[in-house]
């Protein structure tokens, strides 16, 4: 293997992007970090995001053609020692590879759109990881975008990058909004905002779930304020049929996309609709 | 206040509590931990499960109910600092609860009834966290039991029963069976047994899910092994109708789950069906 390759943590491209790790740098450089081989191929896979590409020896041959596309692409490949690495990563066992990223989120307007038919909203989501899954959730699941409120995580946090296992890069994301906006364009663009909290008076097995959705989804511990449940058209909870006092935040957003996804396409001629007992 | 409080981190009982983190200590003792007030509340609603329990003096005003509920069970309350507090809970913010559990776990034929509708099997679940997601899932979904197999993680980790919200305490949960064992249980007993995987040729919107079910959860990064999907009466993938590779393991245990107590219920007389589009 050729070329020289990085071994002090204080060399300044290793600062800066190790520097990423803090919100108020990543907002002030526009940019943060994709770690791992799944992530880093989900930004080459977008024009003009990776910035710089830092890898090991040993990820290199083992991610070859990741590494291949990166320089086809460009974008300067910055070989480091496993101790460089172990201090820009954030993970237990880095894999080595890790991506310095322009920003991808979209403006609110972008990311609902007239068509839309499927949108996640994350009110006050607070844990990163939480966040991540719902993100991915969201992707499975078809939604069209999904929009991180002012209150919510930084969707370029570590941990809901990791979490959302690519799908940062896969469908538009919005962030920084005020609910309230969020929820106004929405209901402009002719979707039914539904707000998901325990409280709900309907089930998710009483509600027609197959025409354009956005559900709202608050925080992990106490669901979403009141003001924001008189903004939604209506408050749907998953239905409890055990003993379990409430679903954990991820799941209960998973449990709600795929009930709209379902409806949604077996109400589409093109899709076969599900089989009832 | 009255009474003593525990100060030193080195007191026997401390150290007895304190070893259960680790699982050959909690199955040589046949007990383990339950932290914060959710789990202990749930604990204490058992008969004979809770073995002693430790508090803080401000825990103990604020959960004035729970204490007393201890107490007059006859149940040791040990009131301990704040310092011995943080080094018993593995929580980065205790909250001033931890109760000392006798095992709950049942024998594989008290978890597999032949009355059973809908049973959980950790296969080859690995991450703490998921697998007690897992469990809160198939508790709120209404299912009849949850079996952790001898290739999953141990559910009385301590993260395994923090993420389970005291589901742990509400529904038959059995331990330690290889998978092929579970399986042949099952079966005998009348379920269908459905592999959640991503090589499944069927998805969840082609199977008739009213009858009996069990539903095996495998590995968060690699699935379930090809044997194991043989011993399966079908392999099912949850559909990917967006971009993202697949799902968490947790949030498609949740979808799965949530898809048979659906089912189930639109079939029974007496519960409301889903509302077609």
């Amino acid at each position: 293997m050729a070329g020289s390759e990085l071994t002090n943590i204080k060399s300044p491209r290793v600062k800066a992007a190790r520097r990423l790790t803090k919100r108020a740098f990543r907002d002030r450089d526009r940019s943060f970090l994709a770690e791992g081989p799944q992530a880093v191929r989900e930004a080459l896979a977008l024009d003009d995001v990776v910035v710089e590409l830092f890898t090991t020896a040993e990820a290199e041959l083992r991610h070859a053609e990741i590494v291949f596309a990166a320089r086809a692409a460009g974008i300067p490949v910055l070989r480091t020692s496993g101790e460089v690495m172990a201090e820009l990563a954030q993970t237990v066992t880095p894999q080595g590879l890790l991506a310095v990223c322009r920003f991808v989120h979209v403006p609110l307007e972008r990311a609902v759109t007239a068509d839309a038919r499927l949108v996640a909203v994350l009110a006050h989501v607070r844990d990163p990881g939480n966040a991540g899954t719902v993100l991915r959730s969201a992707d499975a699941a078809g939604a069209d975008s999904v929009i991180f409120t002012d209150a919510s995580v930084d969707p370029y946090n570590g941990k809901c990058v990791r979490a959302s296992a690519g799908s940062l890069f896969h469908l538009p994301v919005a962030t920084g909004a005020p609910v309230a906006q969020a929820v106004a364009k929405l209901k402009e663009s002719g979707l039914r905002v539904l707000a998901a909290d325990g409280a709900g008076k309907q089930t998710l097995d009483d509600v027609d779930l197959s025409g354009p959705t956005a559900w709202i989804f608050g925080n992990e511990a106490w669901g979403l304020p009141e003001e924001l449940l008189r903004l939604a058209d209506d408050v749907v909870r998953v239905p409890i049929y055990g003993r379990a006092e409430s679903l954990n935040l991820a799941t209960a957003a998973a449990v709600c996309l795929y009930a709209s996804a379902r409806f949604q396409r077996a109400g589409s001629p093109s899709a076969p609709g599900p089989r009832l007992p």
